[in-house]
């Protein structure tokens, strides 16, 4: 038996369960009551995504929400509310923009640009060429051939042939899929590519600029109008060469066409964007409930605050900042819990987990940045870095919940590989298994805040959530509004989400922690990469 | 057995299938060949759907592209080529438009105006009120109150939570479910509720008019950001009240959510559009290859050339028009037919099959109209009106396949509850069971131009097409363009058409005809319209 399973014994054994469930039981009667019968979480939801809307790290649109998130909590009561700063980049702020084609005929294209683009200062106009370029090694064939032209970088496929269904619940099969123990392995090539491919993305905005195109027009991943801002995938906060406008597949494909069967056609864009080079700070946003007892340490929720800018950052998390705001407000109707209870609202999360890395660094641990690595390297091997080195508070955070996958209901939680923890984690959700959500699978997530304190050993949790048209549709894209979210998920989540933290709040047992991992360092991914990429 | 019956047998026992399959063999073999391997079908698409794109009855767009078609027939050599006019009303033509939230924050909007709004002179700004209106009686609860106003007019629902697939093909099961007899009845509490609805959408522009609103917004039928600009649905050509916009469905609830939890929120419309209110006729294209022998009559194929105007009309009806023209194309590549092939390209389908009914009232046969129906009523109960009189060229005809169902390949035709041709239909799609075109089905399908040919007792047949995305998300929508075609299938389908054309035209059989029907005149419907309606 390890000494992870004797501790779960340990305490499913020696505890009283009667006792403690009977001590409970109203709590939790009161948690789901107020969660479904006096919920704000909808109202809560439309102040934020219908009236404030999309929160990219940094911009001006976040500063707007985190005041509003700041006031909310402080109306709720929370204590120590404040603002954790942390070195980010330039903010970006889309003021408007467009996208027509002039020749062979008018017509108005479905378009965004990418972030952080460089304005165009008015409109340009230019005939397009399609110059696809996926290696350097194809610049060659476009020197001298791209001045003030408008560059299509890549060739379009055909339209999907999607007969999966837009929208998605979990059978109890699927979920049953996720309990699957599987150790955590480091692949350095995954490293290589990723790290090639945000490389070769600069270079190829720089060979852009430096052969006087116009701009760059990248096709949308997506087909049926939806479009997304994306493609850059190296760190935020830095400006592109060249002005860069995605368009929607129906309509890059069209100008493909046109290109390749007469004469290129000419298109008008226009990005109205602004920079902030003064401000290059990011922030979280803290606040607790404190606990009675100052030496039981604290227990966390969190989620990421900031958003794509696609859409109104509704499902990609507005949802998981209202559920976290939503659980902190029926919480405060409870007398005071045992431990602090405290709530982040992160932000730079889109760019790399970066306010929940900044947490870490400034209360948690410490990890080593490898100065002999690239820039970008040195970014993307922090989480893989080594040694970890403990700071006093590491031992104070008792349990982190992260909510980051749409706004789908609970339907359980993952144990991220972590048998020791699944017995307490078991208990706390049974209360909750009328609203099928108290299943606990072994599986990993990932993606999301929850990664790096994994990584350094705590106990952080990340739900599973309910698919709805998340992944299908509304992730990083112009669908990502209120529309798509599900008032009963979302006072359901919260429910639950207030739910287990007040169990860890209160808990006799701690949840057992895996302990600061022995992980290898991930080697300089320049350094075995393939020298003929 | 019926007369049909016996007839259908007449021909199947005295024919002699083994030589009439050996003349035609070589010809069949050369469509499938000239139509599969010198296919031009999607050089001609991305002429027509990205050179010229949409073709909204009687616009300008449309004179080009029928221009276009025109010279393209003459070009193949084709004969007698030219357009036949009908009256329809104004031609409507859409330069721009916008649609911006204002306050509580500047937000861009997914639109498009209702087809033959007005312009609006410039953007309009104004607070929007959620007035929702589906009958005359709640038009009292906002007298008064809509004065400068943007007037949602509907309440919207939830997004859909569909879990169908979004793109289909038909499985053999699928078709088998259409191989039902039914004989064809008259609801005439469906023109009721029709022509209920139509009248109300007048009343209800006049009433906004009225009442001085600036604007009508009304939202889109389908969500994920597809526009349509419909929702009017009395006869096109007419000019709305006052200017009208739809928006997507994410916009319109986000206004909707505002205005009902704060401060009705302000936003800004612009439409450009222009009238022609000197030419007020649209017009048919025919084209003719002309057969040896001048008493045996002709064959024809259709499809509507006219689109909607909220993508480029390529599932509607450009893949139809692709087809049609790219069979005329295989098939001056034969020698003479024995009987004419005629190509038709119809104008003013969308608005009531208008292009078919007037080829009708001009070479085949006649119905009166009855003067004391409303203007409306007199439109819409034309197609049932009683008695049907033969004009000279009703015989002429002797066979008439249609395709306006997107852009799906041919899995065989309905024969319209029609037994008498089944057999001859099935000998004629034989050759092409490989295509998986050769099931014929005994059911109706309607809402295209042969149904009124049908209505009359000629042999008119629409294939049966996969669905693909057509009705998901493509009809009518701004997706229509033709990435959701595939270039397989309308080479399949060129090569089906072209194939049955050619046997229809060299057959020493006919296909046996229903005749005129004995149909019972439909009763004025607003007799019968319940008065509380």
């Amino acid at each position: 038996m390890t000494k992870r399973l004797a501790a779960a014994c340990l305490f499913l054994c020696a505890s009283h369960p009667v006792i403690a469930a009977a001590e409970e039981k109203d709590d939790i009667a009161f948690i789901i009551e107020e969660g479904t019968q006096q919920s704000e979480a909808m109202v809560t939801a439309s102040e934020l995504l219908d009236g404030i809307g999309p929160r990219l790290t940094n911009s001006a649109n976040m500063d707007r929400a985190q005041d509003w998130a700041i006031a909310k909590f402080a109306k709720m009561g929370l204590t120590n509310i404040h603002r954790e700063e942390f070195e980010f980049g330039y903010g970006w702020d889309l003021v408007d923009w467009s996208a027509t084609m002039v020749s062979p005929r008018p017509l108005r294209m479905t378009a965004l640009p990418r972030a952080w683009s460089p304005p165009t200062n008015g409109v340009i106009t230019g005939e397009v060429v399609v110059a696809p370029m996926s290696k350097v090694e194809h610049f060659a064939e476009w020197r001298g051939k791209l001045s003030g032209k408008m560059v299509l970088i890549s060739m379009p496929g055909e339209t999907s042939e999607s007969d999966g269904p837009v929208f998605k619940r979990y059978t109890g099969e699927d979920i049953s899929k996720k309990d699957a123990f599987k150790e955590e392995t480091y692949d350095p090539h995954a490293w290589e590519d990723r790290l090639d491919s945000a490389e070769f993305k600069q270079k190829l905005g720089e060979f852009l600029k430096a052969e006087g195109a116009q701009a760059m027009v990248a096709m949308s991943y997506r087909d049926g109008m939806l479009v997304h801002g994306e493609g850059y995938d190296f760190r935020g906060g830095e400006i592109l060469a060249v002005p860069a406008m995605e368009l929607a597949q129906e309509d890059y494909r069209r100008l493909v066409r046109l290109a390749q069967t007469g004469k290129a056609p000419t298109i008008s864009l226009s990005i109205d964007a602004s920079f902030d080079t003064e401000d290059t700070k990011a922030a979280n946003v803290i606040a607790d409930i404190k606990g009675r007892d100052p030496k039981a340490g604290y227990v966390m929720a969190g989620a990421h605050f900031d958003s794509w800018f696609a859409g109104d950052g509704a499902a990609d998390n507005g949802a998981g900042t209202i559920v976290v705001m939503e659980a902190a407000r029926i919480l405060t109707q409870l007398p005071k819990p045992k431990r602090t209870i405290r709530f982040a609202l992160w932000s730079g999360e889109e760019q790399g987990l970066l306010g929940s890395r900044a947490y870490i660094e400034r209360h948690l641990a410490t990890r080593p940045v490898d100065t002999s690595l690239a820039p970008m390297a040195q970014f993307r091997s922090w989480g893989s870095a080594w040694p970890v080195t403990k700071k006093p508070g590491y031992d104070d955070m008792k349990a982190y919940f992260n909510m980051d996958n749409g706004g789908g209901r609970f339907r359980g939680i993952h144990a991220e590989s972590d048998y020791g923890v699944t017995p307490l984690l078991t208990k706390w959700l049974a209360p909750f298994a009328s609203m099928d959500a108290d299943r606990v699978v072994a599986g990993k997530t990932g993606g999301t805040d929850h990664v790096y304190l994994q990584r350094i050993g705590l106990p952080a949790y990340q739900f599973i959530q309910d698919p709805l048209d998340y992944f299908s549709r509304v992730h990083h894209s112009n669908l990502d509004t209120l529309d798509h979210l599900r008032a009963e998920d979302l006072r359901q989540a919260s429910v639950v989400m207030a739910g287990m933290l007040w169990q860890a709040a209160n808990s006799d047992e701690e949840l057992p922690r895996a302990g600061i991992p022995t992980e290898p360092k991930v080697t300089d991914p320049f350094k075995v990469a393939d020298p003929n990429k």
